[in-house]
């Protein structure tokens, strides 16, 4: 606390991200969600040619480089797309533009567990809000995302859980609010889960938001967007140029634009996690822990006996990684991040070291 | 307007950044401050070894080899560092965790004519204020300033004036405000004003902001920096943490380090810029402009009788952009970003030709 800060500032309770370790530790980091393959290939020639005077200017101001390819690969125009500085910006910036705030606004409509820096922007940005729980088996019950409500934001596939929405549920809300954002937070599409941006040109009222940091192995580069109708990506606009006009940097742009030129390496690094994550949850399985169907690069375990913050401590112990919530009803689980095959035999053996000391099994 | 913005976001004024031609035209671009010479010569050979997948992991979160070096050139230590996605984020930032919002918060100081983002920021965080008028030849009246306030937030050289504030007078103000934050922004410091960010750790209440948009050459990266004590940064974080948690991406931080490594092309590039200023204020002089006396990399000139918005316009037509601002009491005034030694005398000599047509003086 500091006599410097203000009212808001001392009340915040601010998003905590999963833990760095410092790089020269051996670590296997099964932690923030990460793609255990480098991006495009395309990408190292790019560096190597740049010229860096280009950075002696700001960035091109609408980014339409990075829209333009973004809108091909959705099968959007470029004026359905907005770009950010990573998808926790745009997220951000679309609560500060849609969703009222004060007492008096109609609630948004939310799963009682998602994301976890949803709850921050609602205390950020003073978003009353209407938790949803989700069913006894993780799954959403979309009935009472269908009242009425001041939003909706759900994320397709839901985080920690990875289970995934069906396109109808989806459709269902949208139509049921047509005067509010839906807002659909796809960070975890590609794995499984198909995009409905394309749906933008028919429902004004929807919002998809993606990253980079996920499906293209592009955490460091910080590049985030989100598809709409021409009106909420200028609303988003509207934010965006009362806090910072140039959010996304010039080599992010051109380097992201890559990689969406490049659909090849995406799909096969989308597709060799996806192996992996069904190997993976099948030795899971196979070792009786209770594992939720995954359509994302991580997985959401419950090892039950033998206590999931006994396990995160161990394997911590050992050098790697994984992601525990101390939070009510996924305190028995564990989120995984699926790496390569070999970091997940590395996690799987270790694993099983850990149970045949302690009982035997999970 | 669109029914599904805010209420907020219906009311938003948001800045405006200067024009970004297309790339492909002819232009002299002496618009936004931009630097004329290139960055570090160091940044090429890193790209060329950059390993493309460092990409795949989330930047390092606490920015520490960044804050390092920043602290190194500003002599003060890493904790008092704070890095941000360009000095508009990190002023945002400041502005949210700050300054009370709300009516009945007391009002913060500054000055009427300013950077116009400032007033930007107090309207999308609802902070009230005092604009303190300049004094008629545009020096800051100081003694406003040590009235009782909400903060202070002061631009040090001033924009679009380019005329720097004494560090006396600077330090009078962070005397009389003891409990309150006293931002200084030091955008265009490095061409005459230097920083007051030492004294950071005498004054708790200090907070000085600074970009490698301008003196450094990296407009097209977008990295800032605030610089105070603790916990001050540590209520940056806070805000930043409840917004998005990696704003600096990973390319970023390591070439906004390089620059500060290398002293050398910083301190030639500046010296160069003020040399090019000192003779193009003579020129214009020469020709009857009336030039505010400048301690930045623009000038802030008047042309008199030929009236700046014409003057811009004609220049607009022959490829040569400065910036205009329609406003009370600077409507006279052009703001001229120097460039080259080559460009400005381009744009001397067009002004001549300009001028020759429209009467033979300003």
């Amino acid at each position: 606390m500091s006599r410097f800060w203000n009212k808001k500032t001392r009340e915040l309770k601010p998003y905590i991200a999963g833990e760095q370790p410092k790089q020269k530790e051996r670590i296997i980091k099964l932690n923030t969600n990460e793609n255990p393959y480098p991006p495009s290939p395309l990408i190292k020639p790019f560096l190597e040619d740049f010229d860096t005077g280009e950075l002696q200017k700001y960035p091109e101001l609408t980014c339409m480089e990075l829209r333009k390819e973004i809108a091909y690969f959705y099968g959007v125009s470029e004026e359905n797309v907005f770009c950010g500085n990573g998808s926790d910006e745009v997220l951000a910036l679309a609560f500060q533009a849609f969703f009222e705030n004060g007492a008096s606004a109609l609630p948004l409509s939310l799963c009682d567990i998602s994301y976890s820096f949803y709850p921050v922007y609602l205390q950020m940005y003073d978003i009353p809000s209407k938790p949803i729980p989700l069913r006894e088996d993780f799954s959403t019950d979309i009935e009472p995302f269908l009242e009425p409500s001041g939003g909706v934001v759900l994320a397709n596939p839901n985080a920690p859980t990875a289970m995934a929405e069906s396109k109808e549920d989806i459709i269902r809300v949208i139509e049921s609010q047509p005067d509010r954002v839906v807002l659909i937070d796809e960070a975890y599409a590609g794995f499984g889960v198909e995009s409905i941006a394309p749906l933008v040109k028919k429902y004004d009222n929807l919002l998809v938001v993606g990253t980079a940091s996920k499906s293209r192995s592009l955490a460091g580069l910080r590049v985030g967007w989100a598809i709409g109708s021409p009106e909420l990506i200028e609303g988003l606009r509207r934010v965006r140029d009362s806090f910072n006009s140039y959010p996304v940097d010039t080599l992010a742009m051109k380097i992201a634009s890559i990689s969406f030129r490049d659909v090849d390496t995406y799909k096969k690094n989308c597709e060799k996690i996806v192996k992996t994550r069904e190997k993976t949850v099948k030795e899971l399985e196979k070792m009786g822990f209770f594992v939720l169907p995954s359509e994302a690069n991580f997985i959401f375990a419950s090892p039950k006996r033998v206590g999931a913050e006994f396990l995160y401590k161990k394997l911590k112990e050992k050098g790697i990684l994984i992601r525990y919530f101390p939070k009510p009803r996924i305190s028995d689980f564990l989120r995984i991040t699926i790496g390569s095959d070999v970091q997940m035999e590395i996690f799987l053996d270790s694993v099983s070291v850990i149970l045949a000391e302690n009982g035997g099994s999970v």
